[in-house]
């Protein structure tokens, strides 16, 4: 993007393209940085959230520009961008959970789940647009699966065993997870055709998107930042 | 930007940009690289100064650029900017009354006002600017009701529960949002117009912002810096 040229004061789809670069880029910085004052257990978490932040500063810079250049939604860095940030999530429940015993076994269904999920929202999406609501609710199978994995499966029964700060923190976890990924099957029945057109309001895809994830990453990311923070305190 | 090619030697207000941005760099550097030395109940607050600075030196990077190519005020980038930067001297605020037991609703409801002060700003400046005085009326209610909490509101009962350093700081913090912000709304009634332009003299509304960003960031953090100092030393 050339930065000089004139910028549309009403573009506010490029505005929160902006906004949620620099966020992403401020929120890395502050999980890096503060990486030292962490017990090696949790360092690591915080390490983590720090790489999803910065894999999505990465895209959003793409995507501002690409914004800017075509007026057209940046299907294919989303997705690139996502692939790789919602199985790191998975990675982070994962972590969290380890102290109660988890298997990797666990993160790695959890990750197969998430790839199902964006592969197939990405064909609807991008690919065959024609049969987006097919795609998309079998997306929607997916992410439910993950939904019950955490809310009522067996990393629910891990994070009760762990108990104290890990169950908080799972908790509102899992709310972000039925919460705020709720936004972005939202967003697709914003953006494609489907029996759903006549449900949903019309909107724009990508604010509905940038939103969620400015929730998700850094949200997600606070508050395992916190579960370090408490962390550290008891072992001091 | 081209560096190469000639500037205008009487471009103060290219001069005020440039010097700005090197500044915000120098500073986020000196924030970022005295984190080591702080408790780890003040290196927050630090790296939330740097966090501030960083930001800002992003984006007077962008401005300086789009100032020297199009001569015309980089209004959209300003915002950019300041809706990240202003609610995180709001979490600046919180997180030194943390100690006399603030809560996360006081810093909500500063980062609340202080966003609405900033829309209606926006709105005023570059969307709606026949009604610029409005707009401009809008957001300076919600700076004072921000000063209002500061002054003499909870933020106020806080820092006098938490005496000595911490109030101390409080009170410079309280001045800075006091004299330092107000040349904001002067700066925007030198720049648009409405019935006060026949009070305000005439000037550059980018010279304006950028003193009164200089000296509110890196004023702003250095005053936590200080805190942080005085606080190590206590604990050592
Ligand atoms: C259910 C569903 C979807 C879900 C997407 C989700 C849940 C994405 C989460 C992304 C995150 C959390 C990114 C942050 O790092 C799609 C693919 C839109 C397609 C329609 C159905
Ligand atoms: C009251 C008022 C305004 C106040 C702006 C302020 C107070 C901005 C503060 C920015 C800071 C502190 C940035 C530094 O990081 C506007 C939006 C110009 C619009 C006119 C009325």
């Amino acid at each position: 993007l050339d930065i000089t040229s004139k910028l549309d004061p009403t573009d506010y789809v490029g505005f929160t393209f902006f906004v949620g670069c620099m966020a992403m880029m401020a929120a890395s910085a502050f999980f890096f940085l503060s990486l030292n004052q962490f017990d090696k257990k949790w360092r690591t978490s915080v390490l983590v959230s720090g790489l999803i932040t910065f894999i999505a500063a990465v895209h959003y810079f793409y995507m501002r520009d690409y914004w800017a250049a075509n007026m057209e939604s940046p299907t294919f860095f989303r997705y690139v961008d996502w692939i790789l940030t919602v199985p790191l999530m998975c990675v982070e429940f994962y972590l969290i959970l380890k102290v109660a015993g988890a298997k990797t076994s666990l993160m790695w269904k959890m990750i197969g789940l998430s790839v199902i999920m964006l592969v197939t929202g990405y064909f609807g999406e991008a690919v065959f647009t024609d049969q987006a609501a097919l795609w998309g609710a079998i997306s929607g199978v997916a992410y439910f699966v993950i939904v019950y994995e955490i809310w009522l499966g067996s990393a629910k029964k891990l994070a009760v065993a762990a108990g104290g700060d890990v169950l908080k923190a799972h908790k509102i976890l899992c709310w972000f997870v039925l919460v705020g990924w709720a936004i972005y099957p939202l967003g697709y029945m914003m953006g494609t055709d489907g029996w759903y057109n006549s449900m949903i309001p019309a909107g724009n895809i990508d604010v509905a998107y940038n939103i969620a994830d400015a929730i998700n990453k850094i949200g997600f990311g606070l508050v395992i930042y916190s579960l370090a923070v408490k962390k550290q305190d008891v072992n001091a």
